[in-house]
């Protein structure tokens, strides 16, 4: 029973190569399941690209617990088509029209296929983990239905808290655990229970992949406004329109001066929002030290998933662990 | 280890029996997960009642086999959860906006919720069979998201052939047998499997389902037109106002002399529909014979479930078996 993925090479490259490795994995297992009907869509979604961060921290948590199995790609396609899933659903959802830089499944075909897809995304995740024969199926598939569950409630609040007036840091931690940093971190444990690790490893890992989704999804609020759309493949400002609580949004409302709330009021609450609105919050969120502050607490959060790391002995697993965690920091889209 | 749903009595008061057993633990067990913030349309949809049939069967069909264990109830509530799933996501890609009499989940909340109440009713079904201690769970997960990908694979079908101008007889006996069929097979198999039956056992009671669930859906589409809709719960004809091809529909179309299907033709390109042109319509599937060879396929097909019961020894499960598709043939709704 070997390790299905094999690595040389050192830094980005082995993470480019065990990217490669799943890609091609998810097209040619696909085939497998019985979906012939809606292989067009999941084909064009699952070709959309993507960083497939997710699947590549489920192998490397198994194999930073010396964990050898092939099934660790079978769970790992597993995830990435969870995350899928969460990428269809949301986008109908939230009207996002433009997913890595090309129409939504809802906007490219209507909205039924996107549920339906989104559905079928779904069934061919735990069809994967159906697969896996030699390690604890069954704590796997508990583990991946509480995660499905929690972005499930995730996904809840944060569509609430754009019809509630104020949003707690509390609430907004709460929401971005649940819709973000809960499907790491369970990306993460999968990964240690497949390569029989201990509890201690699996609540370790655990919680760095939870501080590295929360740094992830803070990261995200902050390239909604100030990336480059060309980039993210988004476009800009997309989270902002819909009203979505975001961290800087959230962070005048409870930490900035009572001059800043007023004159963010006042320009929250225009309807429509138009370009130059944006640019009126961005500077807003400058000026008032909401952008530092969630880069801030992007840093302090990227310092705990590096600190969850430290029982960890050195070799390539926690060598590649930690240049994922480089290359997520220095992301621009 | 006992069969934790007892029965007494007999005939229909033994199913009703079981019917409570499945509502009442549907609702206290529903606590366990970790959905609060969904809880409210959740409830709504399982509350709004409905007869049951899936998880009954499973239960009757592991029994079928003498198989006894508390972890057929808990599968009974998942396949019920997988059914109510697809209820919430279809009535929305439907448009159908009443369901058993109350407004579907769309309706009372809004096409987001409905999106995520459906998910989460996945997360809670696979959180139940993640609960099953004695049987072969894994299995048993494995029938299930087949189920899952064919409900998926059915209403794509029958989304696509709302745009296509022609549709075979084997092309509507394909998509029920996937939209419908298949979840009430897979119902009676994953009892089977967990009551520890023969493979022999199993496909005979998935012929059992499949024949049960085409007879089902070929009724849900008569009744769609011929039913009263205070039985129903459903406004009368929505299926039909959503250009569903339905089997009298199909058969018009397949089977019809060349004058009924200009008539049917005539009729059929009118937009809108008002309720005048469904009374048109029923006379037409009336006076073509398109009512009379569906009663006939109805009757076929139950006479096909209840001839892949003939290897049951009489007994109280076979007793039940028979009762159920009694009390499905006499269903005005």
């Amino acid at each position: 029973m070997n390790d299905v993925v094999k690595n040389k090479g050192s830094g980005p490259d082995r993470l480019l190569q065990l990217k490669a490795r799943i890609d091609k994995a998810l097209f040619d297992r696909f085939s497998e399941a019985d979906l012939m009907h809606l292989e067009g869509p999941i084909r064009y979604i699952l070709r959309a690209g993507g960083k497939r961060i997710r699947p590549i921290l489920t192998i490397l948590c198994c194999r930073a617990v010396k964990g050898r199995t092939v099934d660790n790609l079978e769970a790992a396609l597993a995830v990435e088509l969870l995350h899928t899933f969460t990428l269809v659903h949301d986008d109908l959802m939230d009207h996002d029209d433009l997913r890595r830089g090309r129409p939504s499944v809802h906007v490219r075909w209507d909205p039924a296929t996107a549920v339906l897809v989104g559905d079928a995304l779904l069934a061919l995740a735990y069809d994967r983990l159906g697969r896996i024969r030699h390690g604890d199926a069954l704590s796997v598939v508990r583990l991946f239905t509480r995660g499905l569950g929690r972005v499930c409630e995730g996904q809840a609040l944060d569509k609430d808290f754009e019809n509630r007036a104020s949003v707690s840091m509390e609430d907004y931690i709460r929401m971005i655990e649940r819709k973000t940093a809960a499907l790491i971190a369970m990306s993460c444990e999968i990964g240690v229970v497949l390569g029989r690790g201990t509890d201690n490893q699996r609540r370790a890992l655990g919680r760095f992949g939870l501080e590295l989704g929360k740094a992830f999804q803070i990261q995200d609020d902050i390239l909604d406004l100030w990336s480059d759309s060309s980039i993210t493949g988004k476009p800009v400002a997309s989270d902002f329109l819909e009203r979505k609580k975001t961290y800087p949004v959230v962070w005048v409302w409870t930490h900035g001066s009572p001059d800043s709330k007023r004159q963010f009021l006042d320009l929250w609450q225009k309807t429509p929002l138009g370009p130059e609105d944006i640019e009126a919050f961005r500077i807003l969120f400058e000026e008032t030290g909401a952008r530092q502050a969630a880069e801030k607490e992007i840093e302090r959060a990227f310092g705990k998933a590096s600190s969850a790391l430290g029982w960890l002995k050195p070799g390539p697993a926690k060598g590649d662990l930690q240049t994922l965690v480089r290359m997520i920091r220095d992301r621009k889209g």
